[in-house]
This record gives structure tokens, sequence and C-alpha cells, in this order.
């Protein structure tokens, strides 16, 4: 519900007829923590403090509470740095992300699987609330560029809290993430997370592991996104549009 | 153009209202190269050989030819071993890609310049043509699940060639630049690649490294897809849907 004013969503490009169109800006982020480069994500500049410390929570790299976070001395640098207690084996990785990569970091298969609890018993919502909550999700850059995927942070009766937009969807979802942390707010217990792309296994862990029992997406969802989200506990939402949603997992809220 | 036994797209699911629906299969893979772990992708089952050659060429790590590939003795392991030689230092990274994860393994922000040669001037073809391509993209998965991302390869006069569906649109380009490694095709200097979705980063950089010289989307590009595009030479198109195309860079070969 904020304005940054570093955000920069879309940047001018002369097509080869001339004309004139506004593209979703591209750029790699270099995430350090306590002055170490620790991943690097291709991103939509904006809200990096948020998308740093999402990314970092998502993956479970914090053992403590972050003191600061903000770009380094070289503000054309593209480098944001957190000062945060880390992982002690997560300088033995490292994290290499683009602009549609979640899971980076993680070892071998076994590695998949998520590191986060059930999540808690969650609000209860109508169908007709979860089908309508993409519609809500007004999109400015998308609206230009039609390149941007979005995330919005919805209480349980369909208020907006938070939306911000990434070419990386997965950005999009840390960069949420990352404010609710922030702002002293996790874990999501009351609220219900929209996306407005496809639901992967990415998506579910991040909002498996932020704590938020209600995913909803327009586009449509994986079998191990679905599975993921039954042995959490979420419940999993896909293909809300033009009035109607289908509910994958955790029907039980739904009603 | 081949049907792949092994291949499967979607599974089905039994939503909440107890419809049954199918969805795109998502699963881990490995990928190891003389028998030591490399890197794991989530991605669709199916051309998983091609999968893997496909990543490894693309991230610039093969230094001779491919020897052989194919499944570990476990079959149901999702585990691909490639016979081929490595870049020395492509140990010293551990590579994690996820189901829409593409620069996986780089390093800091100067890795992500990308190590292509500048392709070739490559054929010529008319707008027309560009914007009817994603129409022959037949989507066999898409169709029934709503959720696979599609790379198809072209000849010049829009013959399509390989078509690859993926829940990650990098697994559907690196399998189809995987198909044509293993069949000796490479560089694609006559051809055109044609994808479902956004232009990013990534993907421009996977067409660059193939050597095909145009590259054409439904979805938005970002500015950096253009701006890598420009700087190798490439002709990159997008929004090619209804009739219509933009051209974003290399329009010498488009008219």
């Amino acid at each position: 519900m904020d304005g940054d004013p570093t955000a920069r969503l879309h940047a001018p490009v002369v097509r080869d007829d001339g004309v004139e169109d506004r593209i979703a800006v591209e750029e790699p982020l270099e995430i350090r923590v306590r002055g170490r480069a620790l991943a690097v994500t291709m991103r939509t500049p904006g809200h990096d403090e948020e998308l740093a410390v999402g990314f970092l929570h998502g993956e479970g790299l914090l053992t403590g509470p972050v003191a600061a976070v903000g770009p380094t001395a070289d503000l054309a640098a593209n480098v944001v740095d957190v000062d945060a207690p880390l992982r002690e084996d997560a300088r033995e990785r490292r994290f290499y992300t683009t602009s549609s990569c979640g899971v980076c970091g993680r070892g071998a298969l076994e590695a998949v699987a998520v590191h986060a609890e059930p999540v808690p018993p969650g609000p209860r919502v109508t169908r007709s609330l979860l089908a309508d909550l993409p519609d809500r999700l007004r999109q400015p850059g998308f609206a230009i560029t039609g390149g941007l995927h979005a995330t919005g942070l919805f209480t349980a009766d369909g208020t907006l809290l938070v939306l911000r937009e990434d070419v990386g969807r997965h950005n999009a979802m840390d960069k949420v993430v990352g404010r609710a942390l922030l702002d002293g707010v996790l874990p999501l217990a009351d609220r219900v997370l929209c996306v407005s792309g496809r639901l992967s296994f990415e998506l579910v862990q991040k909002s498996a592991v932020a704590g938020c029992p209600i995913l909803v997406g327009v586009g449509a969802p994986s079998t191990l996104a679905v599975e993921l989200a039954a042995d959490r506990g979420m419940t999993l939402a896909g293909f809300a549009r033009g009035g109607r949603v289908n509910v994958y997992a955790g029907g039980g809220r739904v009603g």
C-alpha cells in the first residue's frame, strides 16, 4: 500500500517499427548478508530490501531478526546488504536465482522437501471471494507492459494490503513476504495470498514458509504444488477467473 | 515430432468439489555428469536426456561431444546421467534450478553476461509469419492442463520441427536445444524459435548460445531481453497474437 519512489517497473523501448513501447524492467540484484555476496536474482527494480529479506526468509536461512537492510554505498550497483544472522551452512552453498527461480540453492532431490511447519487453521473464505481476488490485484505495471507478475496479500474479507509486481513471479512473492517480515507481521496466519500466474511448487513453498494458509492463483497448479499444499494443510485454489475457481487442496476452509 | 513414451505431461487430481482434473506434472530431476550430481531442476517428466544436455550446453559447460546420456539404473529415481567432458570449473559451482530458472549457477553480477558469439545472419522472415507461429505451437499438454509452457523450433518458412512442453519455460527451451544437440544440428543458424510465454533474459541467452538468430514469443519481453538480443544481433519479437507482432530488436531480418 506504499509508494516506493525507487520502484522502476518499466522503461521506454523503441521498437523496430519506430513505436515507443514501455517494457518491464529486468536487472540483476546481488543479495549480500553482512557484506558478503550470497545470491543473484534477476528482478524488476524497486522494493529490493523486501525482496532480499523475503528471499532469505523463504529459504530458511535467517536465524534471528533483521537488524538493517539497504543498498550499498554505490546505489547504481544493484546490490542490497542485509544485516542479519545467517544459518551456518548458508555460505557453503551459493544461491543463483533468475527472474523465475525459487528453490535455488537447495541441494539434491531430498532437499526439495520443505522445512515449513504445517500452516495454522486460518480463516474461512467463500468460493466467490477466492474467485474474485485476482480482479482486485490492480497491477499498474502490467496494465502498461503486459510483462509483470503480481502477488497480493489480502485480509480474509478480501481487502488488499500489499501488492508487488516483478518480472519474476517468485520475486513478487518474496517482496510481499519480505514486507510482512519487516513489518513484524509473520506468520500470515489470517491472510490470503493471491498470485497473477501459475501455481508452482516454489510458490506454495514460499506461502507455507510464511505461514499463510490460503493461496489462490489465476493460473494452473502443478502436481507437486497440489501435493505440497495438501501435505502442509494449505488451501490451494487455481484458475480463479470469470467468477469461477477450482480448489485443489484444503477445501475445508472454503464454503 | 516424435512421441516419447516416457513423457508424462499431466496427472489426474481430484479437486475438492469431487471433479477429477488433469494437472501438469512437476517433479525434480537430478542432472549428473559422469556419475556426479551437478544440478536439480523442477521439470515435467519426459525428454529428460534432451533437458540435461540442453541445460549443460546452454550454460556453456560442455567442452566436447556427448558420448551417452540416459537414466540411471534406478529408473524411478528421476536422475539422468550425461557422459561428456565438462569445463574444469563446473564442479566448483553447484547448479540448482527450478521450474522457471535459467541463469542458475552463474556467479556475481558480471557473470550474467553472456558467453555466446553474435548469432549468424540467418534467414529473413515476414512479419505475418512471426505473428502466426504461436498458433502453430500445437500444445497437447496445455490444451488439457492450461499449465504448460512450450518452445517450438521452426524452419524459416514456418514448418514446425520440434515441440516441447514443460512447467518451466526454460526447460522447454533446454529440451528443444538438447534435441538439436543430440541430432548434431547446432547451431540453429537457419531456424526460428518460438515460445508460448514471456521473453525473459534467460530465454534470449539460451537462444543466443544455440546460435538461433530469431526468437518470437506470445508474451512481453523484458528490458534486459531486448538489450541482450540487440547486443548479440538477434531478432526479438513479442506479443505475437491475433495476427500482430512487435519487433524489439533485429528488424533487419523482418520484412
